[in-house]
């Protein structure tokens, strides 16, 4: 069943991801306090009016307007006293004709009144209030729903759950809301030599680099990550973890283990579980050759280099744009800096090549200075902010140019 | 004690902090699982060599150099293979005179061969491997440690743990590392008639907004926020929730209660507690007004407008820099944005304004769009995205003007 494919460019890859694989964005109620920075999927409604009451905008004496009628500086109206209503309480004071309650801002209007005379417009003597000047009725009071009444749309689908957004949702007597699920994406690693950093390392054996590096970028991609360890030296094994990988999640991730040297290991599994099986191998730029996509059950799975550094380039490029777009973040905000080649970048003639950088803050500018050694080198992804992409027809980047660099993780560097 | 503070600008009030409070970086111990996004404290050793063995850096046949010497395409030198290693095998088999064993890429080179022959370099009959190449001691091998040997640096202190440090760092056997610990930032808010969230809204009550919202952004930031919920409406409350936040936290955030129509009751309390008490009432801007800092037990208190728009500009301002720096990110990693003004924006003469914008994305560019309602708004929180600094002396913004809009939270918007 397994042809050998040809390679393919980045834009031919995701045509032939467009052609196999129809993904859906799934949402999921959850509560306001376990939804920050997560997207909207449906428009919410205010559930209360806002304000809730007819409040105070002043602090001031409630009346009834018609009391105050005429009122002027040099002729006060005289309104007699009958208590106090203090904000949070709900009042049982009523307002009754020539007299009035002192109020709070943000407090009830109590029963009777229309209106707030503010504290600088009275003398107050023996509760004798001598209102100097005279209110329309509703002058300084914020009605009930004037800012949004109950059921007005008070929030976007599409929006994110920023703190300013959580906050108007409380305020807004919102409890629960439909957001955008975040897609679950399953991360396996491979090679027989590679073992979980909880194990005590054996002679001949490596510490997973890619699981935990993977899980991250995924998880700010806006992804959650269920890392399923490493799947070692079989077929078999690899098959099982795949096959349990697919029914719970919505992309899988496998990294290394897809080149000659590692004798076809995980596209011979790939290939053995899905009708379609391996539909990419090989992606026609510097590095991408060991990259493959394959559907099984009618989910993706994505083949990285197993080269951390080349890995977390190809998750960026090939992967994460899905994952965004499945979490509602949009494909086009990937973090991307200008900056100047701190020295000449050399590329190999007629292949794309991404040639990771690290971030170098000059006076007013940034560099990008490409890591001298290759993407297999542990030093190089603690060095490497992100990657210059060098295109087809390019071998040379002369130092001092301006280029464009795809920021990893989440675009923070230095 | 309490006596009346003049209002100070920004740089004064900053100056004023900086008089008052000496705070430290702290540091804690962390594994590197729960370490994503921290920044290093300490610089890190590499805890075993890379590779941690010698390597085959090919598939081909484990040699000893001098069995192959004067191999050439038309004179193959012939050795007898005796068996061979896979990757993460620990071999015990040994490499004699005239002899070879089968090697993948990454496996340990057995004992006895000092180089390997590539595959591509020999053609194999019968247990018999013709080699068409000579070798040279150490070719095709990865010596260990020849990347980066145990005990040398691997991170540098003020990295941050992104997904491309912690890969590396779990493949470098490093389990705990020294990182800059949060600060522990306690939330509180105030108002007679704020309410938390999970209660019921009684008549005359409005929920909390500033807590929830202004937690949020003190994550973001980088601290750890810790949400005290409301002190109602005395001062013994308000002195009550202050000195358990003071005693467990390194700065306290309290919202609402500073202005006057609330009685000064925050800055009531925060006299009463410490010998110090207010230091700072009051900021020459708009808004800015009921801003204050206090220092009660050697801790800051800072108190934002009860207003939420104005709460979260006058954090963004006055203290989300000191979390970023305390939490070692670096005060001047704000994000900002260059936009236009969508219109003409006016401000108030010889005062600064912060004016909460929401951010447009145009053909190619940003504008930003100053917000109608006031910061008092709940409507205008959901819409604003940041605000833009009016300086003392401008009156009028024109529109299509250029501003740098200083974005709230994550920096994301839209």
């Amino acid at each position: 069943m397994h042809e050998p494919l040809s390679v393919k460019t980045l834009e031919e890859a995701r045509k032939e991801i467009a052609e196999n694989w129809d993904f859906e964005i799934e949402t999921e109620e959850k509560s306001l306090e376990d939804s920050k920075g997560l997207i909207l999927a449906k428009d919410v409604e205010n559930q209360i009016d806002l304000p809730p009451f007819d409040r105070a905008a002043y602090d001031g004496f409630a009346v009834r307007a018609e009391d105050t009628f005429g009122a002027e500086e040099n002729d006060p109206v005289e309104l007699k006293l009958k208590g106090e209503v203090h904000a949070g309480e709900d009042p049982e004071i009523e307002v009754k004709k020539e007299t009035c309650v002192e109020i709070a801002t943000g407090a009830v209007i109590p029963e009777g009144a229309d209106s707030v005379v503010m504290v600088e417009d009275v003398d107050e003597v023996d509760r004798t209030v001598k209102v100097r000047r005279a209110v329309s009725p509703e002058e300084n009071i914020s009605q009930r729903g004037s800012e949004i009444e109950k059921g007005e749309k008070i929030a976007d689908k599409g929006q994110k759950i920023t703190p300013q957004v959580r906050g108007a949702l409380y305020a807004a007597g919102v409890k629960e809301i439909t957001v955008i699920r975040k897609p679950q994406v399953a991360v396996i690693s491979s090679g027989e030599e590679v073992v979980s950093p909880e194990q005590k390392l054996e002679r001949g054996e490596l510490y997973d680099i890619n699981g935990p590096a993977v899980c991250d970028a995924v998880e700010l991609a806006g992804g959650k990550s269920n890392y399923y360890g490493i799947a070692g030296d079989s077929v078999q094994e690899v098959k099982s973890k795949v096959s349990e990988a697919v029914s719970k999640n919505d992309i899988v991730i496998t990294s290394g283990g897809s080149s000659a040297g590692s004798k076809d290991l995980i596209p011979k599994a790939l290939n053995q579980l899905g009708d379609r099986g391996v539909v990419l191998h090989g992606l026609a730029q510097k590095p991408g050759k060991p990259t493959l996509m394959a559907m099984v059950e009618g989910k993706p799975i994505f083949g990285l280099p197993g080269y951390p550094v080349s890995a977390l380039m190809v998750f960026d490029q090939l992967v994460s744009p899905y994952i965004r777009e499945m979490a509602g973040f949009g494909r086009s905000k990937r973090k991307i800096v200008d900056a100047k080649l701190s020295r000449k970048l050399l590329s190999a003639r007629g292949r794309r090549q991404l040639a990771p950088v690290q971030i170098i803050e000059g006076e007013g500018e940034l560099l990008a200075e490409p890591l001298k050694k290759g993407s297999g080198a542990i030093t190089s992804l603690v060095e490497s902010d992100g990657y210059v992409e060098v295109p087809v027809k390019k071998e040379i980047l002369e130092k001092g140019g301006e280029v464009d660099v795809n920021l990893f993780g989440d675009g923070s560097f230095g």
